[in-house]
């Protein structure tokens, strides 16, 4: 998983059907120290959160998991909003 | 998923049987700023999306959801077209 | 797989329901030679690994088997804690 | 999946039980513009290339797709073999 | 897949179960002009491969299929041992 901050939305009126209901937020991904680190992508959110959050989030097979039964084609969602980290 | 424009198209006659019907689509990833991003690749498309489109993509094992129950030998494929996206 | 350092962790109160019990670890990626390669991420622990510990992580889909029959949205799982790694 | 150039074979006599039929190919990816983008790999041949031609290729869980229901650990495979493409 | 030298091994006492009977090569990826080329990372050994050898290895899910039915967490293996190999 990786950090990040929620920094956008993106509005699709045409999509897959098993997007229908998915919020599509814009992450730009954080380093440990807290510092943009890495391309910015677009994941599906699954715990309500929002623009401004620091989150982390799942890539690859595993981003459906939350939707399960459901499997919208996603290959990034936000699993968790953080409270805080440390690092040493 | 990522953001990217539809630059191109690919035309290949001898290809995987399950990918007979399919149209590939080269992609030139974009930034949240809209810039380019990142280095180009050729995806399906499952939403009807052109060359000259602002769609966004999804990599990876999801990538052969869109066809279910067919199930394309492909890593990356087009599941939506973007009509604009906001960013703080 | 890949060599890491446990640099620090996470507390997140809201996050998918299949993280409820999971420990979220800070790593970074470790070169053969012992120095920081590439950017940090966050894992889930399932071998009781802590803060300063040399370990070796799994990316992808296999990084839920460890905790199999549960399939928590994992991308990145700590497998190993290194007591030693010889180079040419 | 990305454009690629057939570069070369790799000739291998231990390997996987899955592999024994399998032809090695070296590829050279390519960017939009026909240009090497990227490190080079080895992939699986599933449509018949050969050194010197313009193919496309499919990376990940798919890879093994084409060869169904034998399932040979590849995660790089050929799907197809290019014409030709336009970009804008 | 791709190529790489054996370069090392590590040593783990604590590690998942399934890892129990795994030996854990430390590979340096090479391009195919075969000059190291990207990060070193660790392996399993599917097919008796040792330190010095020239190997080809495969990435992702694919990487337990050599151990099927067991599953290993693991997301690299090496499935080749390289005899030689031509390029253009």
């Amino acid at each position: 998983m990786q950090l990040a901050r929620v920094i956008g939305e993106v509005v699709a009126s045409v999509k897959d059907v098993n997007l229908a209901a998915a919020t599509l937020l814009v992450l730009q991904p954080l380093s440990a120290s807290g510092e943009p680190a890495g391309r910015t992508l677009v994941a599906l959110d699954s715990v309500g959160a929002g623009v401004g959050e620091t989150v982390f989030f799942v890539r690859g097979r595993e981003a459906a998991f939350p939707f399960y039964p459901a499997e919208p084609p996603t290959d990034a969602t936000i699993v968790g909003i953080v409270d805080h980290w440390s690092t040493e």
